[in-house]
């Protein structure tokens, strides 16, 4: 299967990283040739080098026409390579040689989150510059075609906001704590021993990682110029198992939730936190590694897509889609809009309900002072549950509150530390009402 | 806002027809213009003409650049128009038009599924034979990008099967007959006076609409030459408003599923029935004018895309996202692979789980003999409900039969309808086991 193809009509593709997400690439161009051949109208796509870290490691791939070597930009710069699929992670040197790459005009596809999220404009300006392209289908949600979705369809309409799970290790976590009833630190062991969970996950449980997924995602859906540092992140290291089981009594499930939303032309808020998800909403059954992204726009309306959202397969589908449009669409990518610059709105002018915790003292009139406090401080009680005790002897208090800006929910939750009945508000989480 | 837009930069459009799809169209592309011109790279799609079949009739759109015109052919002909949106529906004019327009050389962007569906492949190739562009989002899934997902998204996958909710009528229809109780006639007649359904619903009732859509995306997924005839075509028209509420209750919603599943390279099997989906499936909770694609495929694994089905706003998101990106791609459009001959399954072979509705006898025996045909003729049985006459003396019994070929349930199911103790087989589906 690995014979060179026939075909008159060959371009050259160059690898830059040969892990998890590389090898499925090489397989499937070396396999499937005749497959993509067809798929990209005649032209078939040839690997015809990868630059790895070890040239000697022993590989399960036929790299017999492929040449394997240690020098990434030997690779860049070779004339016989015009798409370079950048695999490698991490932001340098990749970031070094997707620019080598654009500025000698070539095709740069690539998976790079971390890369497109810091320099995503620049680069693609870069390519514009030079007559290259710049490809980044892998750099969100693994197999799902998100960029394509806010890139090329939807061309016509007003993008309102965007709701999504965008982080496969959080939600293989949050799953796995909810059903298992596991603490934090024993449901990322588990992942990471699984295979869902890198060694190093501390931005995924930061949520850094999603909140630079959502802001790939917002540049192209407002076009924007926004960073992560617009985004307000909050992870879900401080999460505790225990309300994840309460919530799940009431009918939630706590998702790390990427939330985005355009007020209009130039306004917009992004926002990365654990969020209490209700039964009737779509991201709810939004479970393990799959990801999911629902779009509000004026004339679709709503729009959702889902699926598997990490690994080394569903990320290679992305990047291997990227190589064939490349390939048919050569010299019609659109000219970057220069993005405008956004007014980012402060996330504590925004409304929110909550999911409140409290251990409070037994005593008769506890319960009723915190709710005469929230009332006080103009946030609605839409429910409140009582709990036993739990690590010690302090009865506990769930409350569900209503809708109201985040910056009255904080002033009220600083009162109800303050009252005397209340010994510690333990758990404050966002939650989208039902 | 119906200013000329002063870009240098313009491409003609001239549309057929200006009914619910069509206005949403111009009132974008007209008073939309400068969002459209940057999101097709600075190239302005203008309108220049609309042919109608009423010149005189008074309409809530400033058209006073536009030629309004009852002459298609010369909308067509206008040598000022490069790009004809056709959204007449109905196969005659519109097929003879789309021919007249691809063989001058023009992009046709239609919504027409009836014409995709019986000539698509015909079109295509004239299309690419005359240097022109058939671009067809529009006709399968409203707002949902389900042409690009198949089409552009997903080029180094092979696709192993789909599932879909395509058809808003239906669902509308069904929806309120589960939730609300009420007759199929009843559920017509209101969504008719909701705007849910044309006045003509038959071809939405009998399943034809979603065997068109279900050809049309399985040709893009499968690269078979496909025709609607291929299809095993069940509608709703003989439901039963008793078997919807009795399959509620059991924790399934009825839905009209469309279902395309391939075996090896080019054997397939196409199918549309009311089909029983259990609540852990992803297709259960897309209901009222909501529509749902699922696709299945070796490396993405599974994508899921939602939305808005039908009307005119969501249909226009997607004729629109088609002017423009037929502008940005302008000589970029993949030459059609040749559509490989289909082995087409007979739909007999295929597994399936059935829900059955039984009118019995009023004796001690008849269920026991009922369920010992079932097991004779090598159906199994996951469960039975008694439930108590309606419509005369007979008491009823539901079964939900297990997997097993379809040609099993049909010949067990004759075996029943000729035992004594069953008055009448009054209903059978086929049933997803969850």
């Amino acid at each position: 299967m690995a014979q060179q193809p026939p075909a008159p009509q060959q371009i050259g593709v160059g690898m830059l990283g040969l892990g998890t997400v590389g090898t499925e690439v090489a397989r499937r161009l070396i396999s499937e040739w005749h497959l993509l051949t067809a798929r990209a109208g005649g032209t078939t796509p040839v690997l015809r080098a990868v630059a790895v870290r070890d040239t000697s490691k022993q590989r399960d791939l036929d790299l017999k026409n492929v040449r394997v070597s240690d020098n990434a930009a030997s690779v860049v710069d070779d004339p016989d390579i015009a798409i370079v699929v950048e695999v490698m992670g991490g932001t340098e040197p990749a970031t070094g040689l997707i620019d080598r790459a654009l500025a000698a005009g070539k095709t740069v596809v690539t998976a790079n989150k971390a890369v497109i999220a810091a320099e995503g404009p620049r680069l693609w300006e870069a390519a514009a510059a030079h007559h290259a392209g710049l490809w980044f289908e892998a750099a969100v949600g693994g197999g799902l075609p998100v960029v394509s979705l806010l890139r090329d369809s939807l061309r016509g309409d007003r993008i309102s906001s965007i709701d999504a799970i965008i982080n496969g290790t959080t939600n293989v976590i949050l799953t796995r704590m909810r059903e298992e009833g596991v603490t934090l630190a024993a449901a990322l062991a588990d992942a990471q021993a699984r295979g869902f969970a890198e060694a190093d996950a501390g931005a995924d449980v930061d949520g850094w990682d999603a909140a630079q997924k959502l802001v790939i995602m917002s540049r192209l859906a407002f076009n924007l110029a926004l960073t992560v540092d617009d985004a307000d992140v909050v992870g879900i290291g401080g999460l505790d198992r225990i309300d994840l089981g309460y919530t799940g009594q009431l009918g939630y499930a706590v998702k790390l939730v990427a939330h985005a939303e355009r007020r209009g032309r130039d306004a917009v808020q992004l926002r990365v936190r654990p969020t209490a998800v209700p039964a009737s909403h779509p991201l709810f059954g939004v479970n393990g590694a799959n990801n999911a992204v629902l779009l509000a726009s004026d004339l679709a309306q709503t729009v959702s897509l889902g699926g598997v959202g990490a690994g080394g397969e569903s990320t290679a589908s992305a990047v291997v889609s990227d190589i064939v449009n490349a390939v048919v669409r050569r010299g019609s990518q659109p000219e970057p809009t220069a993005a405008r610059t956004a007014l980012i709105l402060d996330t504590e002018e925004y409304d929110v309900a909550g999911y409140v915790r409290l251990r409070i003292t037994d005593t008769e009139e506890a319960r009723e002072l915190v709710l005469q406090a929230l009332a006080d401080r103009g946030v609605p009680v839409d429910d409140a549950v009582d709990k036993p005790p739990v690590d010690g002897p302090a009865p506990q208090l769930l409350v569900l509150t209503g809708i109201a800006p985040r910056a009255v929910h904080d002033r009220a939750l600083e009162t109800l530390d303050s009252l005397a009945v209340v010994r510690e508000v333990a758990c404050a989480l966002d939650r989208i009402s039902p």
